[in-house]
């Protein structure tokens, strides 16, 4: 766990200090020996003797912020008033609404939004249906979909709970696609009244995203859609994963002068983003994947892989051509890629001395990765995780707004896997040569050249495929 | 059916005419003679000889609209370039977006609105259920849900051609209360699956708005969606229209000076909106109200009434004191009050002249009046229609904003008959007793205090309530 200060524990503290006397350069000494960072100080409100005073201070965990406003308690002179989470105040009221695109100022701005001049759009629509991606909002709409049963590292924590991330994937949608993007969080967990509500609302919406829903149920609600509906339905948990995961491996092949086809790559964990990774590295030419979860190595030899079409089984079916039966440990021995998708804290720094020179460490499980990154570092030539605070952050804002970006400006009605393929490459791409390195593989999620170029590539495979 | 120019068939001409000469006065007169209205003339281009004006004209119907053109392309030396419809401009990529409300300019803003920030807030609502109201857009959200079975005067147009109309609507909620309403159009038309559909969407919003949905259906679909859900649901078409009714007859009683609860009422049409106004009515004091649909008065001798809990016999049972068994004319003889919410010219004005002295006609049938207002106003001292080109226009846009600010204001979690009847009153109120007259009996749609005070007193009955 990390200990470094950082904005989502940043809070502010409103607190009254003697206005002279040493009690301010008490109260800085205070923090930094707690090992919190001062980021603002702003003197709120003066008096002859007091003053008030608002200190912004950034902790690494919720325990560690207690601990510093209780050292500041302790300090004498200094009395501690409110004190307020930025991220929870940043959360009040929610984080997107909906905005009117026309004027609405007068009778006559309402004869044509409104009735009676809407009549006309509608029977215009009626008459052409394709027109409705011309005169509504389908043509830039999306929804994103959850049930809440697997929602970050939290769990199942049910489709309330999990509106505050569907409202950030809204609002990141927004600021790097330009795409609208609504929640919609559902009350319940059945698999076919999942795939009946989404495909009872999707006549107003160009796209569906779905979001946070638990493997094994993932995968087929995702089939059954893609089957049932004429617009895309993406899955980021998978696909937006292993897009980033294709093109940061991308880039450390080439930083390490290796070749996808020819390395041999070990993966921990078969879920949601596991099997997904899986596939598209297998579509983009890898040959040699082996890949573990908790109960070793998957082989065809095991007897919990489940039913003929599940999930598990397509992975022994299509990975360790070696034929491993053991555990990750041995199969990882001499490989060349390492990507965890898994659980915290599996292998140690030793595990990875036993892979092949040069070797590539993913280790994506937050927020504890499967092998410490800074260990890992010790033996690997290059290493990802998902952590903003350490280099080649996996991060899927990477993929997801440009990839739907294309879709919808192509208008189309499916996903292509030679489209993530595509998407894959485009953003390796965003890193140029002389930027590339060790520390470099993935390009920054504010490069205004990630969702265009990520976009242009989608909608280049969505145009050719008519 | 109105040849006054207007608003929602506005369009722009760019064409070319010769810069010397009358052209353009010929240009203007053509546009006057044919019926149009110029609105706007801009000079967009200039050569030696020629210039490049774009006209915008009003007219009164497509058909007029065209007729207009065609004039325009008679005259000697005019060139007619591109037409463009301005109701459909407007509409181009639709009429609302989703905007983020906080910033997202670097890492900090990221690690608060999404992760790992956010996974503090969908933890606190995991633990606090009621904390979604505070730190989500629940609190401030409503679906607008249509499956475009009665869309406008259009019919059962399906749910894509009825998206511009929920546009319009969200876009009016936004405008008159601030809420941020979202179009859910439904890919079926069956009940059941509606009323699951909804259900399963819930969570995420603060409310219902069932959107022109065809009797009888909506009135199942409402009534379980209330039974079922732990938030308000409405129906506008239904009470949306009974509560400007109720508010519109309020004052209109006060112009004649006579009271509800003892006029003799008479409405045509038992459909959704005919039902609701009937129910509003009697729950405001009326005593005495006859309903005539197509096969005549609605009594209970009529063996049409349908299923013992069908919205028909419950009209035949609380209606009709005086046993009338005939026709709409015979039961509007005498009466002191005629609503319509049925069909366009079923009745004359010499029919109005059969009514008591001092009587009041709503004919509420778009766009065609089930009595024409102008033969109507010479027997009626009050006329009022669904139209904006007439004196006392009975718009939704007057209820349906407050009322829903009110519900989320007071966090309500249903919906109360008092709520109608008080959200009524206060809007009959915005009218002051020195402004209302024959003309005058509901207020401007643009009049602030019309979302304020209806909030305000539907807020006060919730309250009340708890």
């Amino acid at each position: 766990m990390t200990t470094q200060p950082n904005a989502s524990y940043s809070y502010t503290v409103r607190l009254e200090a003697p206005s002279r006397g040493n009690a301010v350069s008490k109260l800085t000494r205070t923090v930094e020996d707690a090992g919190g960072e001062i980021t603002a100080l702003d003197v709120s409100g003066s008096g002859n003797d007091r003053l008030r005073i608002d200190v912004t201070i950034a902790a690494y965990s919720s325990a560690h912020a207690a601990q510093i406003t209780d050292g500041l308690k302790a300090v004498e002179g200094i009395e501690v008033g409110r004190v307020s989470d930025r991220t929870f105040l940043l959360h009040l009221g929610g984080k997107i609404e909906m905005a009117s695109k026309v004027p609405l100022r007068n009778r006559d701005d309402l004869s044509m939004a409104y009735t009676p001049g809407v009549a006309r759009v509608c029977k215009a629509i009626a008459d052409n249906p394709e027109d409705v991606r011309r005169l509504t909002i389908k043509r830039n709409s999306i929804a994103v979909v959850t049930d809440g049963s697997a929602v970050l590292g939290l769990g199942n924590i049910g489709p309330m709970a999990a509106l505050p991330v569907m409202e950030g994937k809204a609002a990141l949608f927004k600021r790097f696609a330009g795409i609208d993007a609504w929640p919609i969080c559902l009350d319940t967990q059945d698999t076919e009244e999942i795939i009946r509500t989404v495909k009872a609302i999707a006549p107003g919406f160009a796209g569906i995203n779905l979001e946070d829903i638990s493997a094994p149920r993932c995968f087929e609600i995702e089939r059954r859609l893609r089957e049932d509906l004429d617009i895309p339905v993406f899955h980021d948990d998978q696909h937006g994963t292993a897009i980033v995961v294709l093109a940061a491996m991308t880039n450390a092949l080439r930083v390490v002068s290796k070749d996808l086809s020819a390395v041999r790559i070990v993966c921990s964990g078969a879920g949601a983003a596991g099997t997904a990774i899986i596939k598209l590295l297998l579509d983009a030419g890898a040959k040699d994947i082996t890949v573990a979860d908790y109960h070793g190595v998957v082989h065809l030899g095991r007897d919990d892989l489940g039913a003929e079409d599940s999930d598990l089984r397509w992975v022994a079916e299509h990975t360790n051509p070696a034929g491993y039966t053991g555990t990750l440990r041995e199969a990882l021995a001499g490989a060349d890629v390492f990507i965890g998708v898994s659980a915290p804290n599996i292998l140690t720094g030793a595990d990875i001395a036993t892979m092949a020179a040069g070797s590539i460490v993913f280790a994506l499980a937050n927020p504890d990765p499967e092998v410490d990154p800074e260990s890992a570092r010790e033996h690997a030539a290059v290493v990802a995780t998902g952590r903003s605070d350490y280099p080649n952050q996996i991060n899927n804002v990477l993929a997801f707004p440009g990839f739907f970006r294309g879709l919808l400006d192509a208008q189309s009605h499916e996903i292509r896997p030679e489209m993530l393929v595509a998407a894959a490459r485009a953003l390796a791409d965003v890193v140029k040569e002389d930027e590339l390195n060790a520390n470099f593989i993935v390009p920054s999620v504010f490069d205004p050249e990630v969702a265009t170029n990520v976009a242009a590539a989608v909608k280049n495979v969505a145009v050719a495929a008519r």
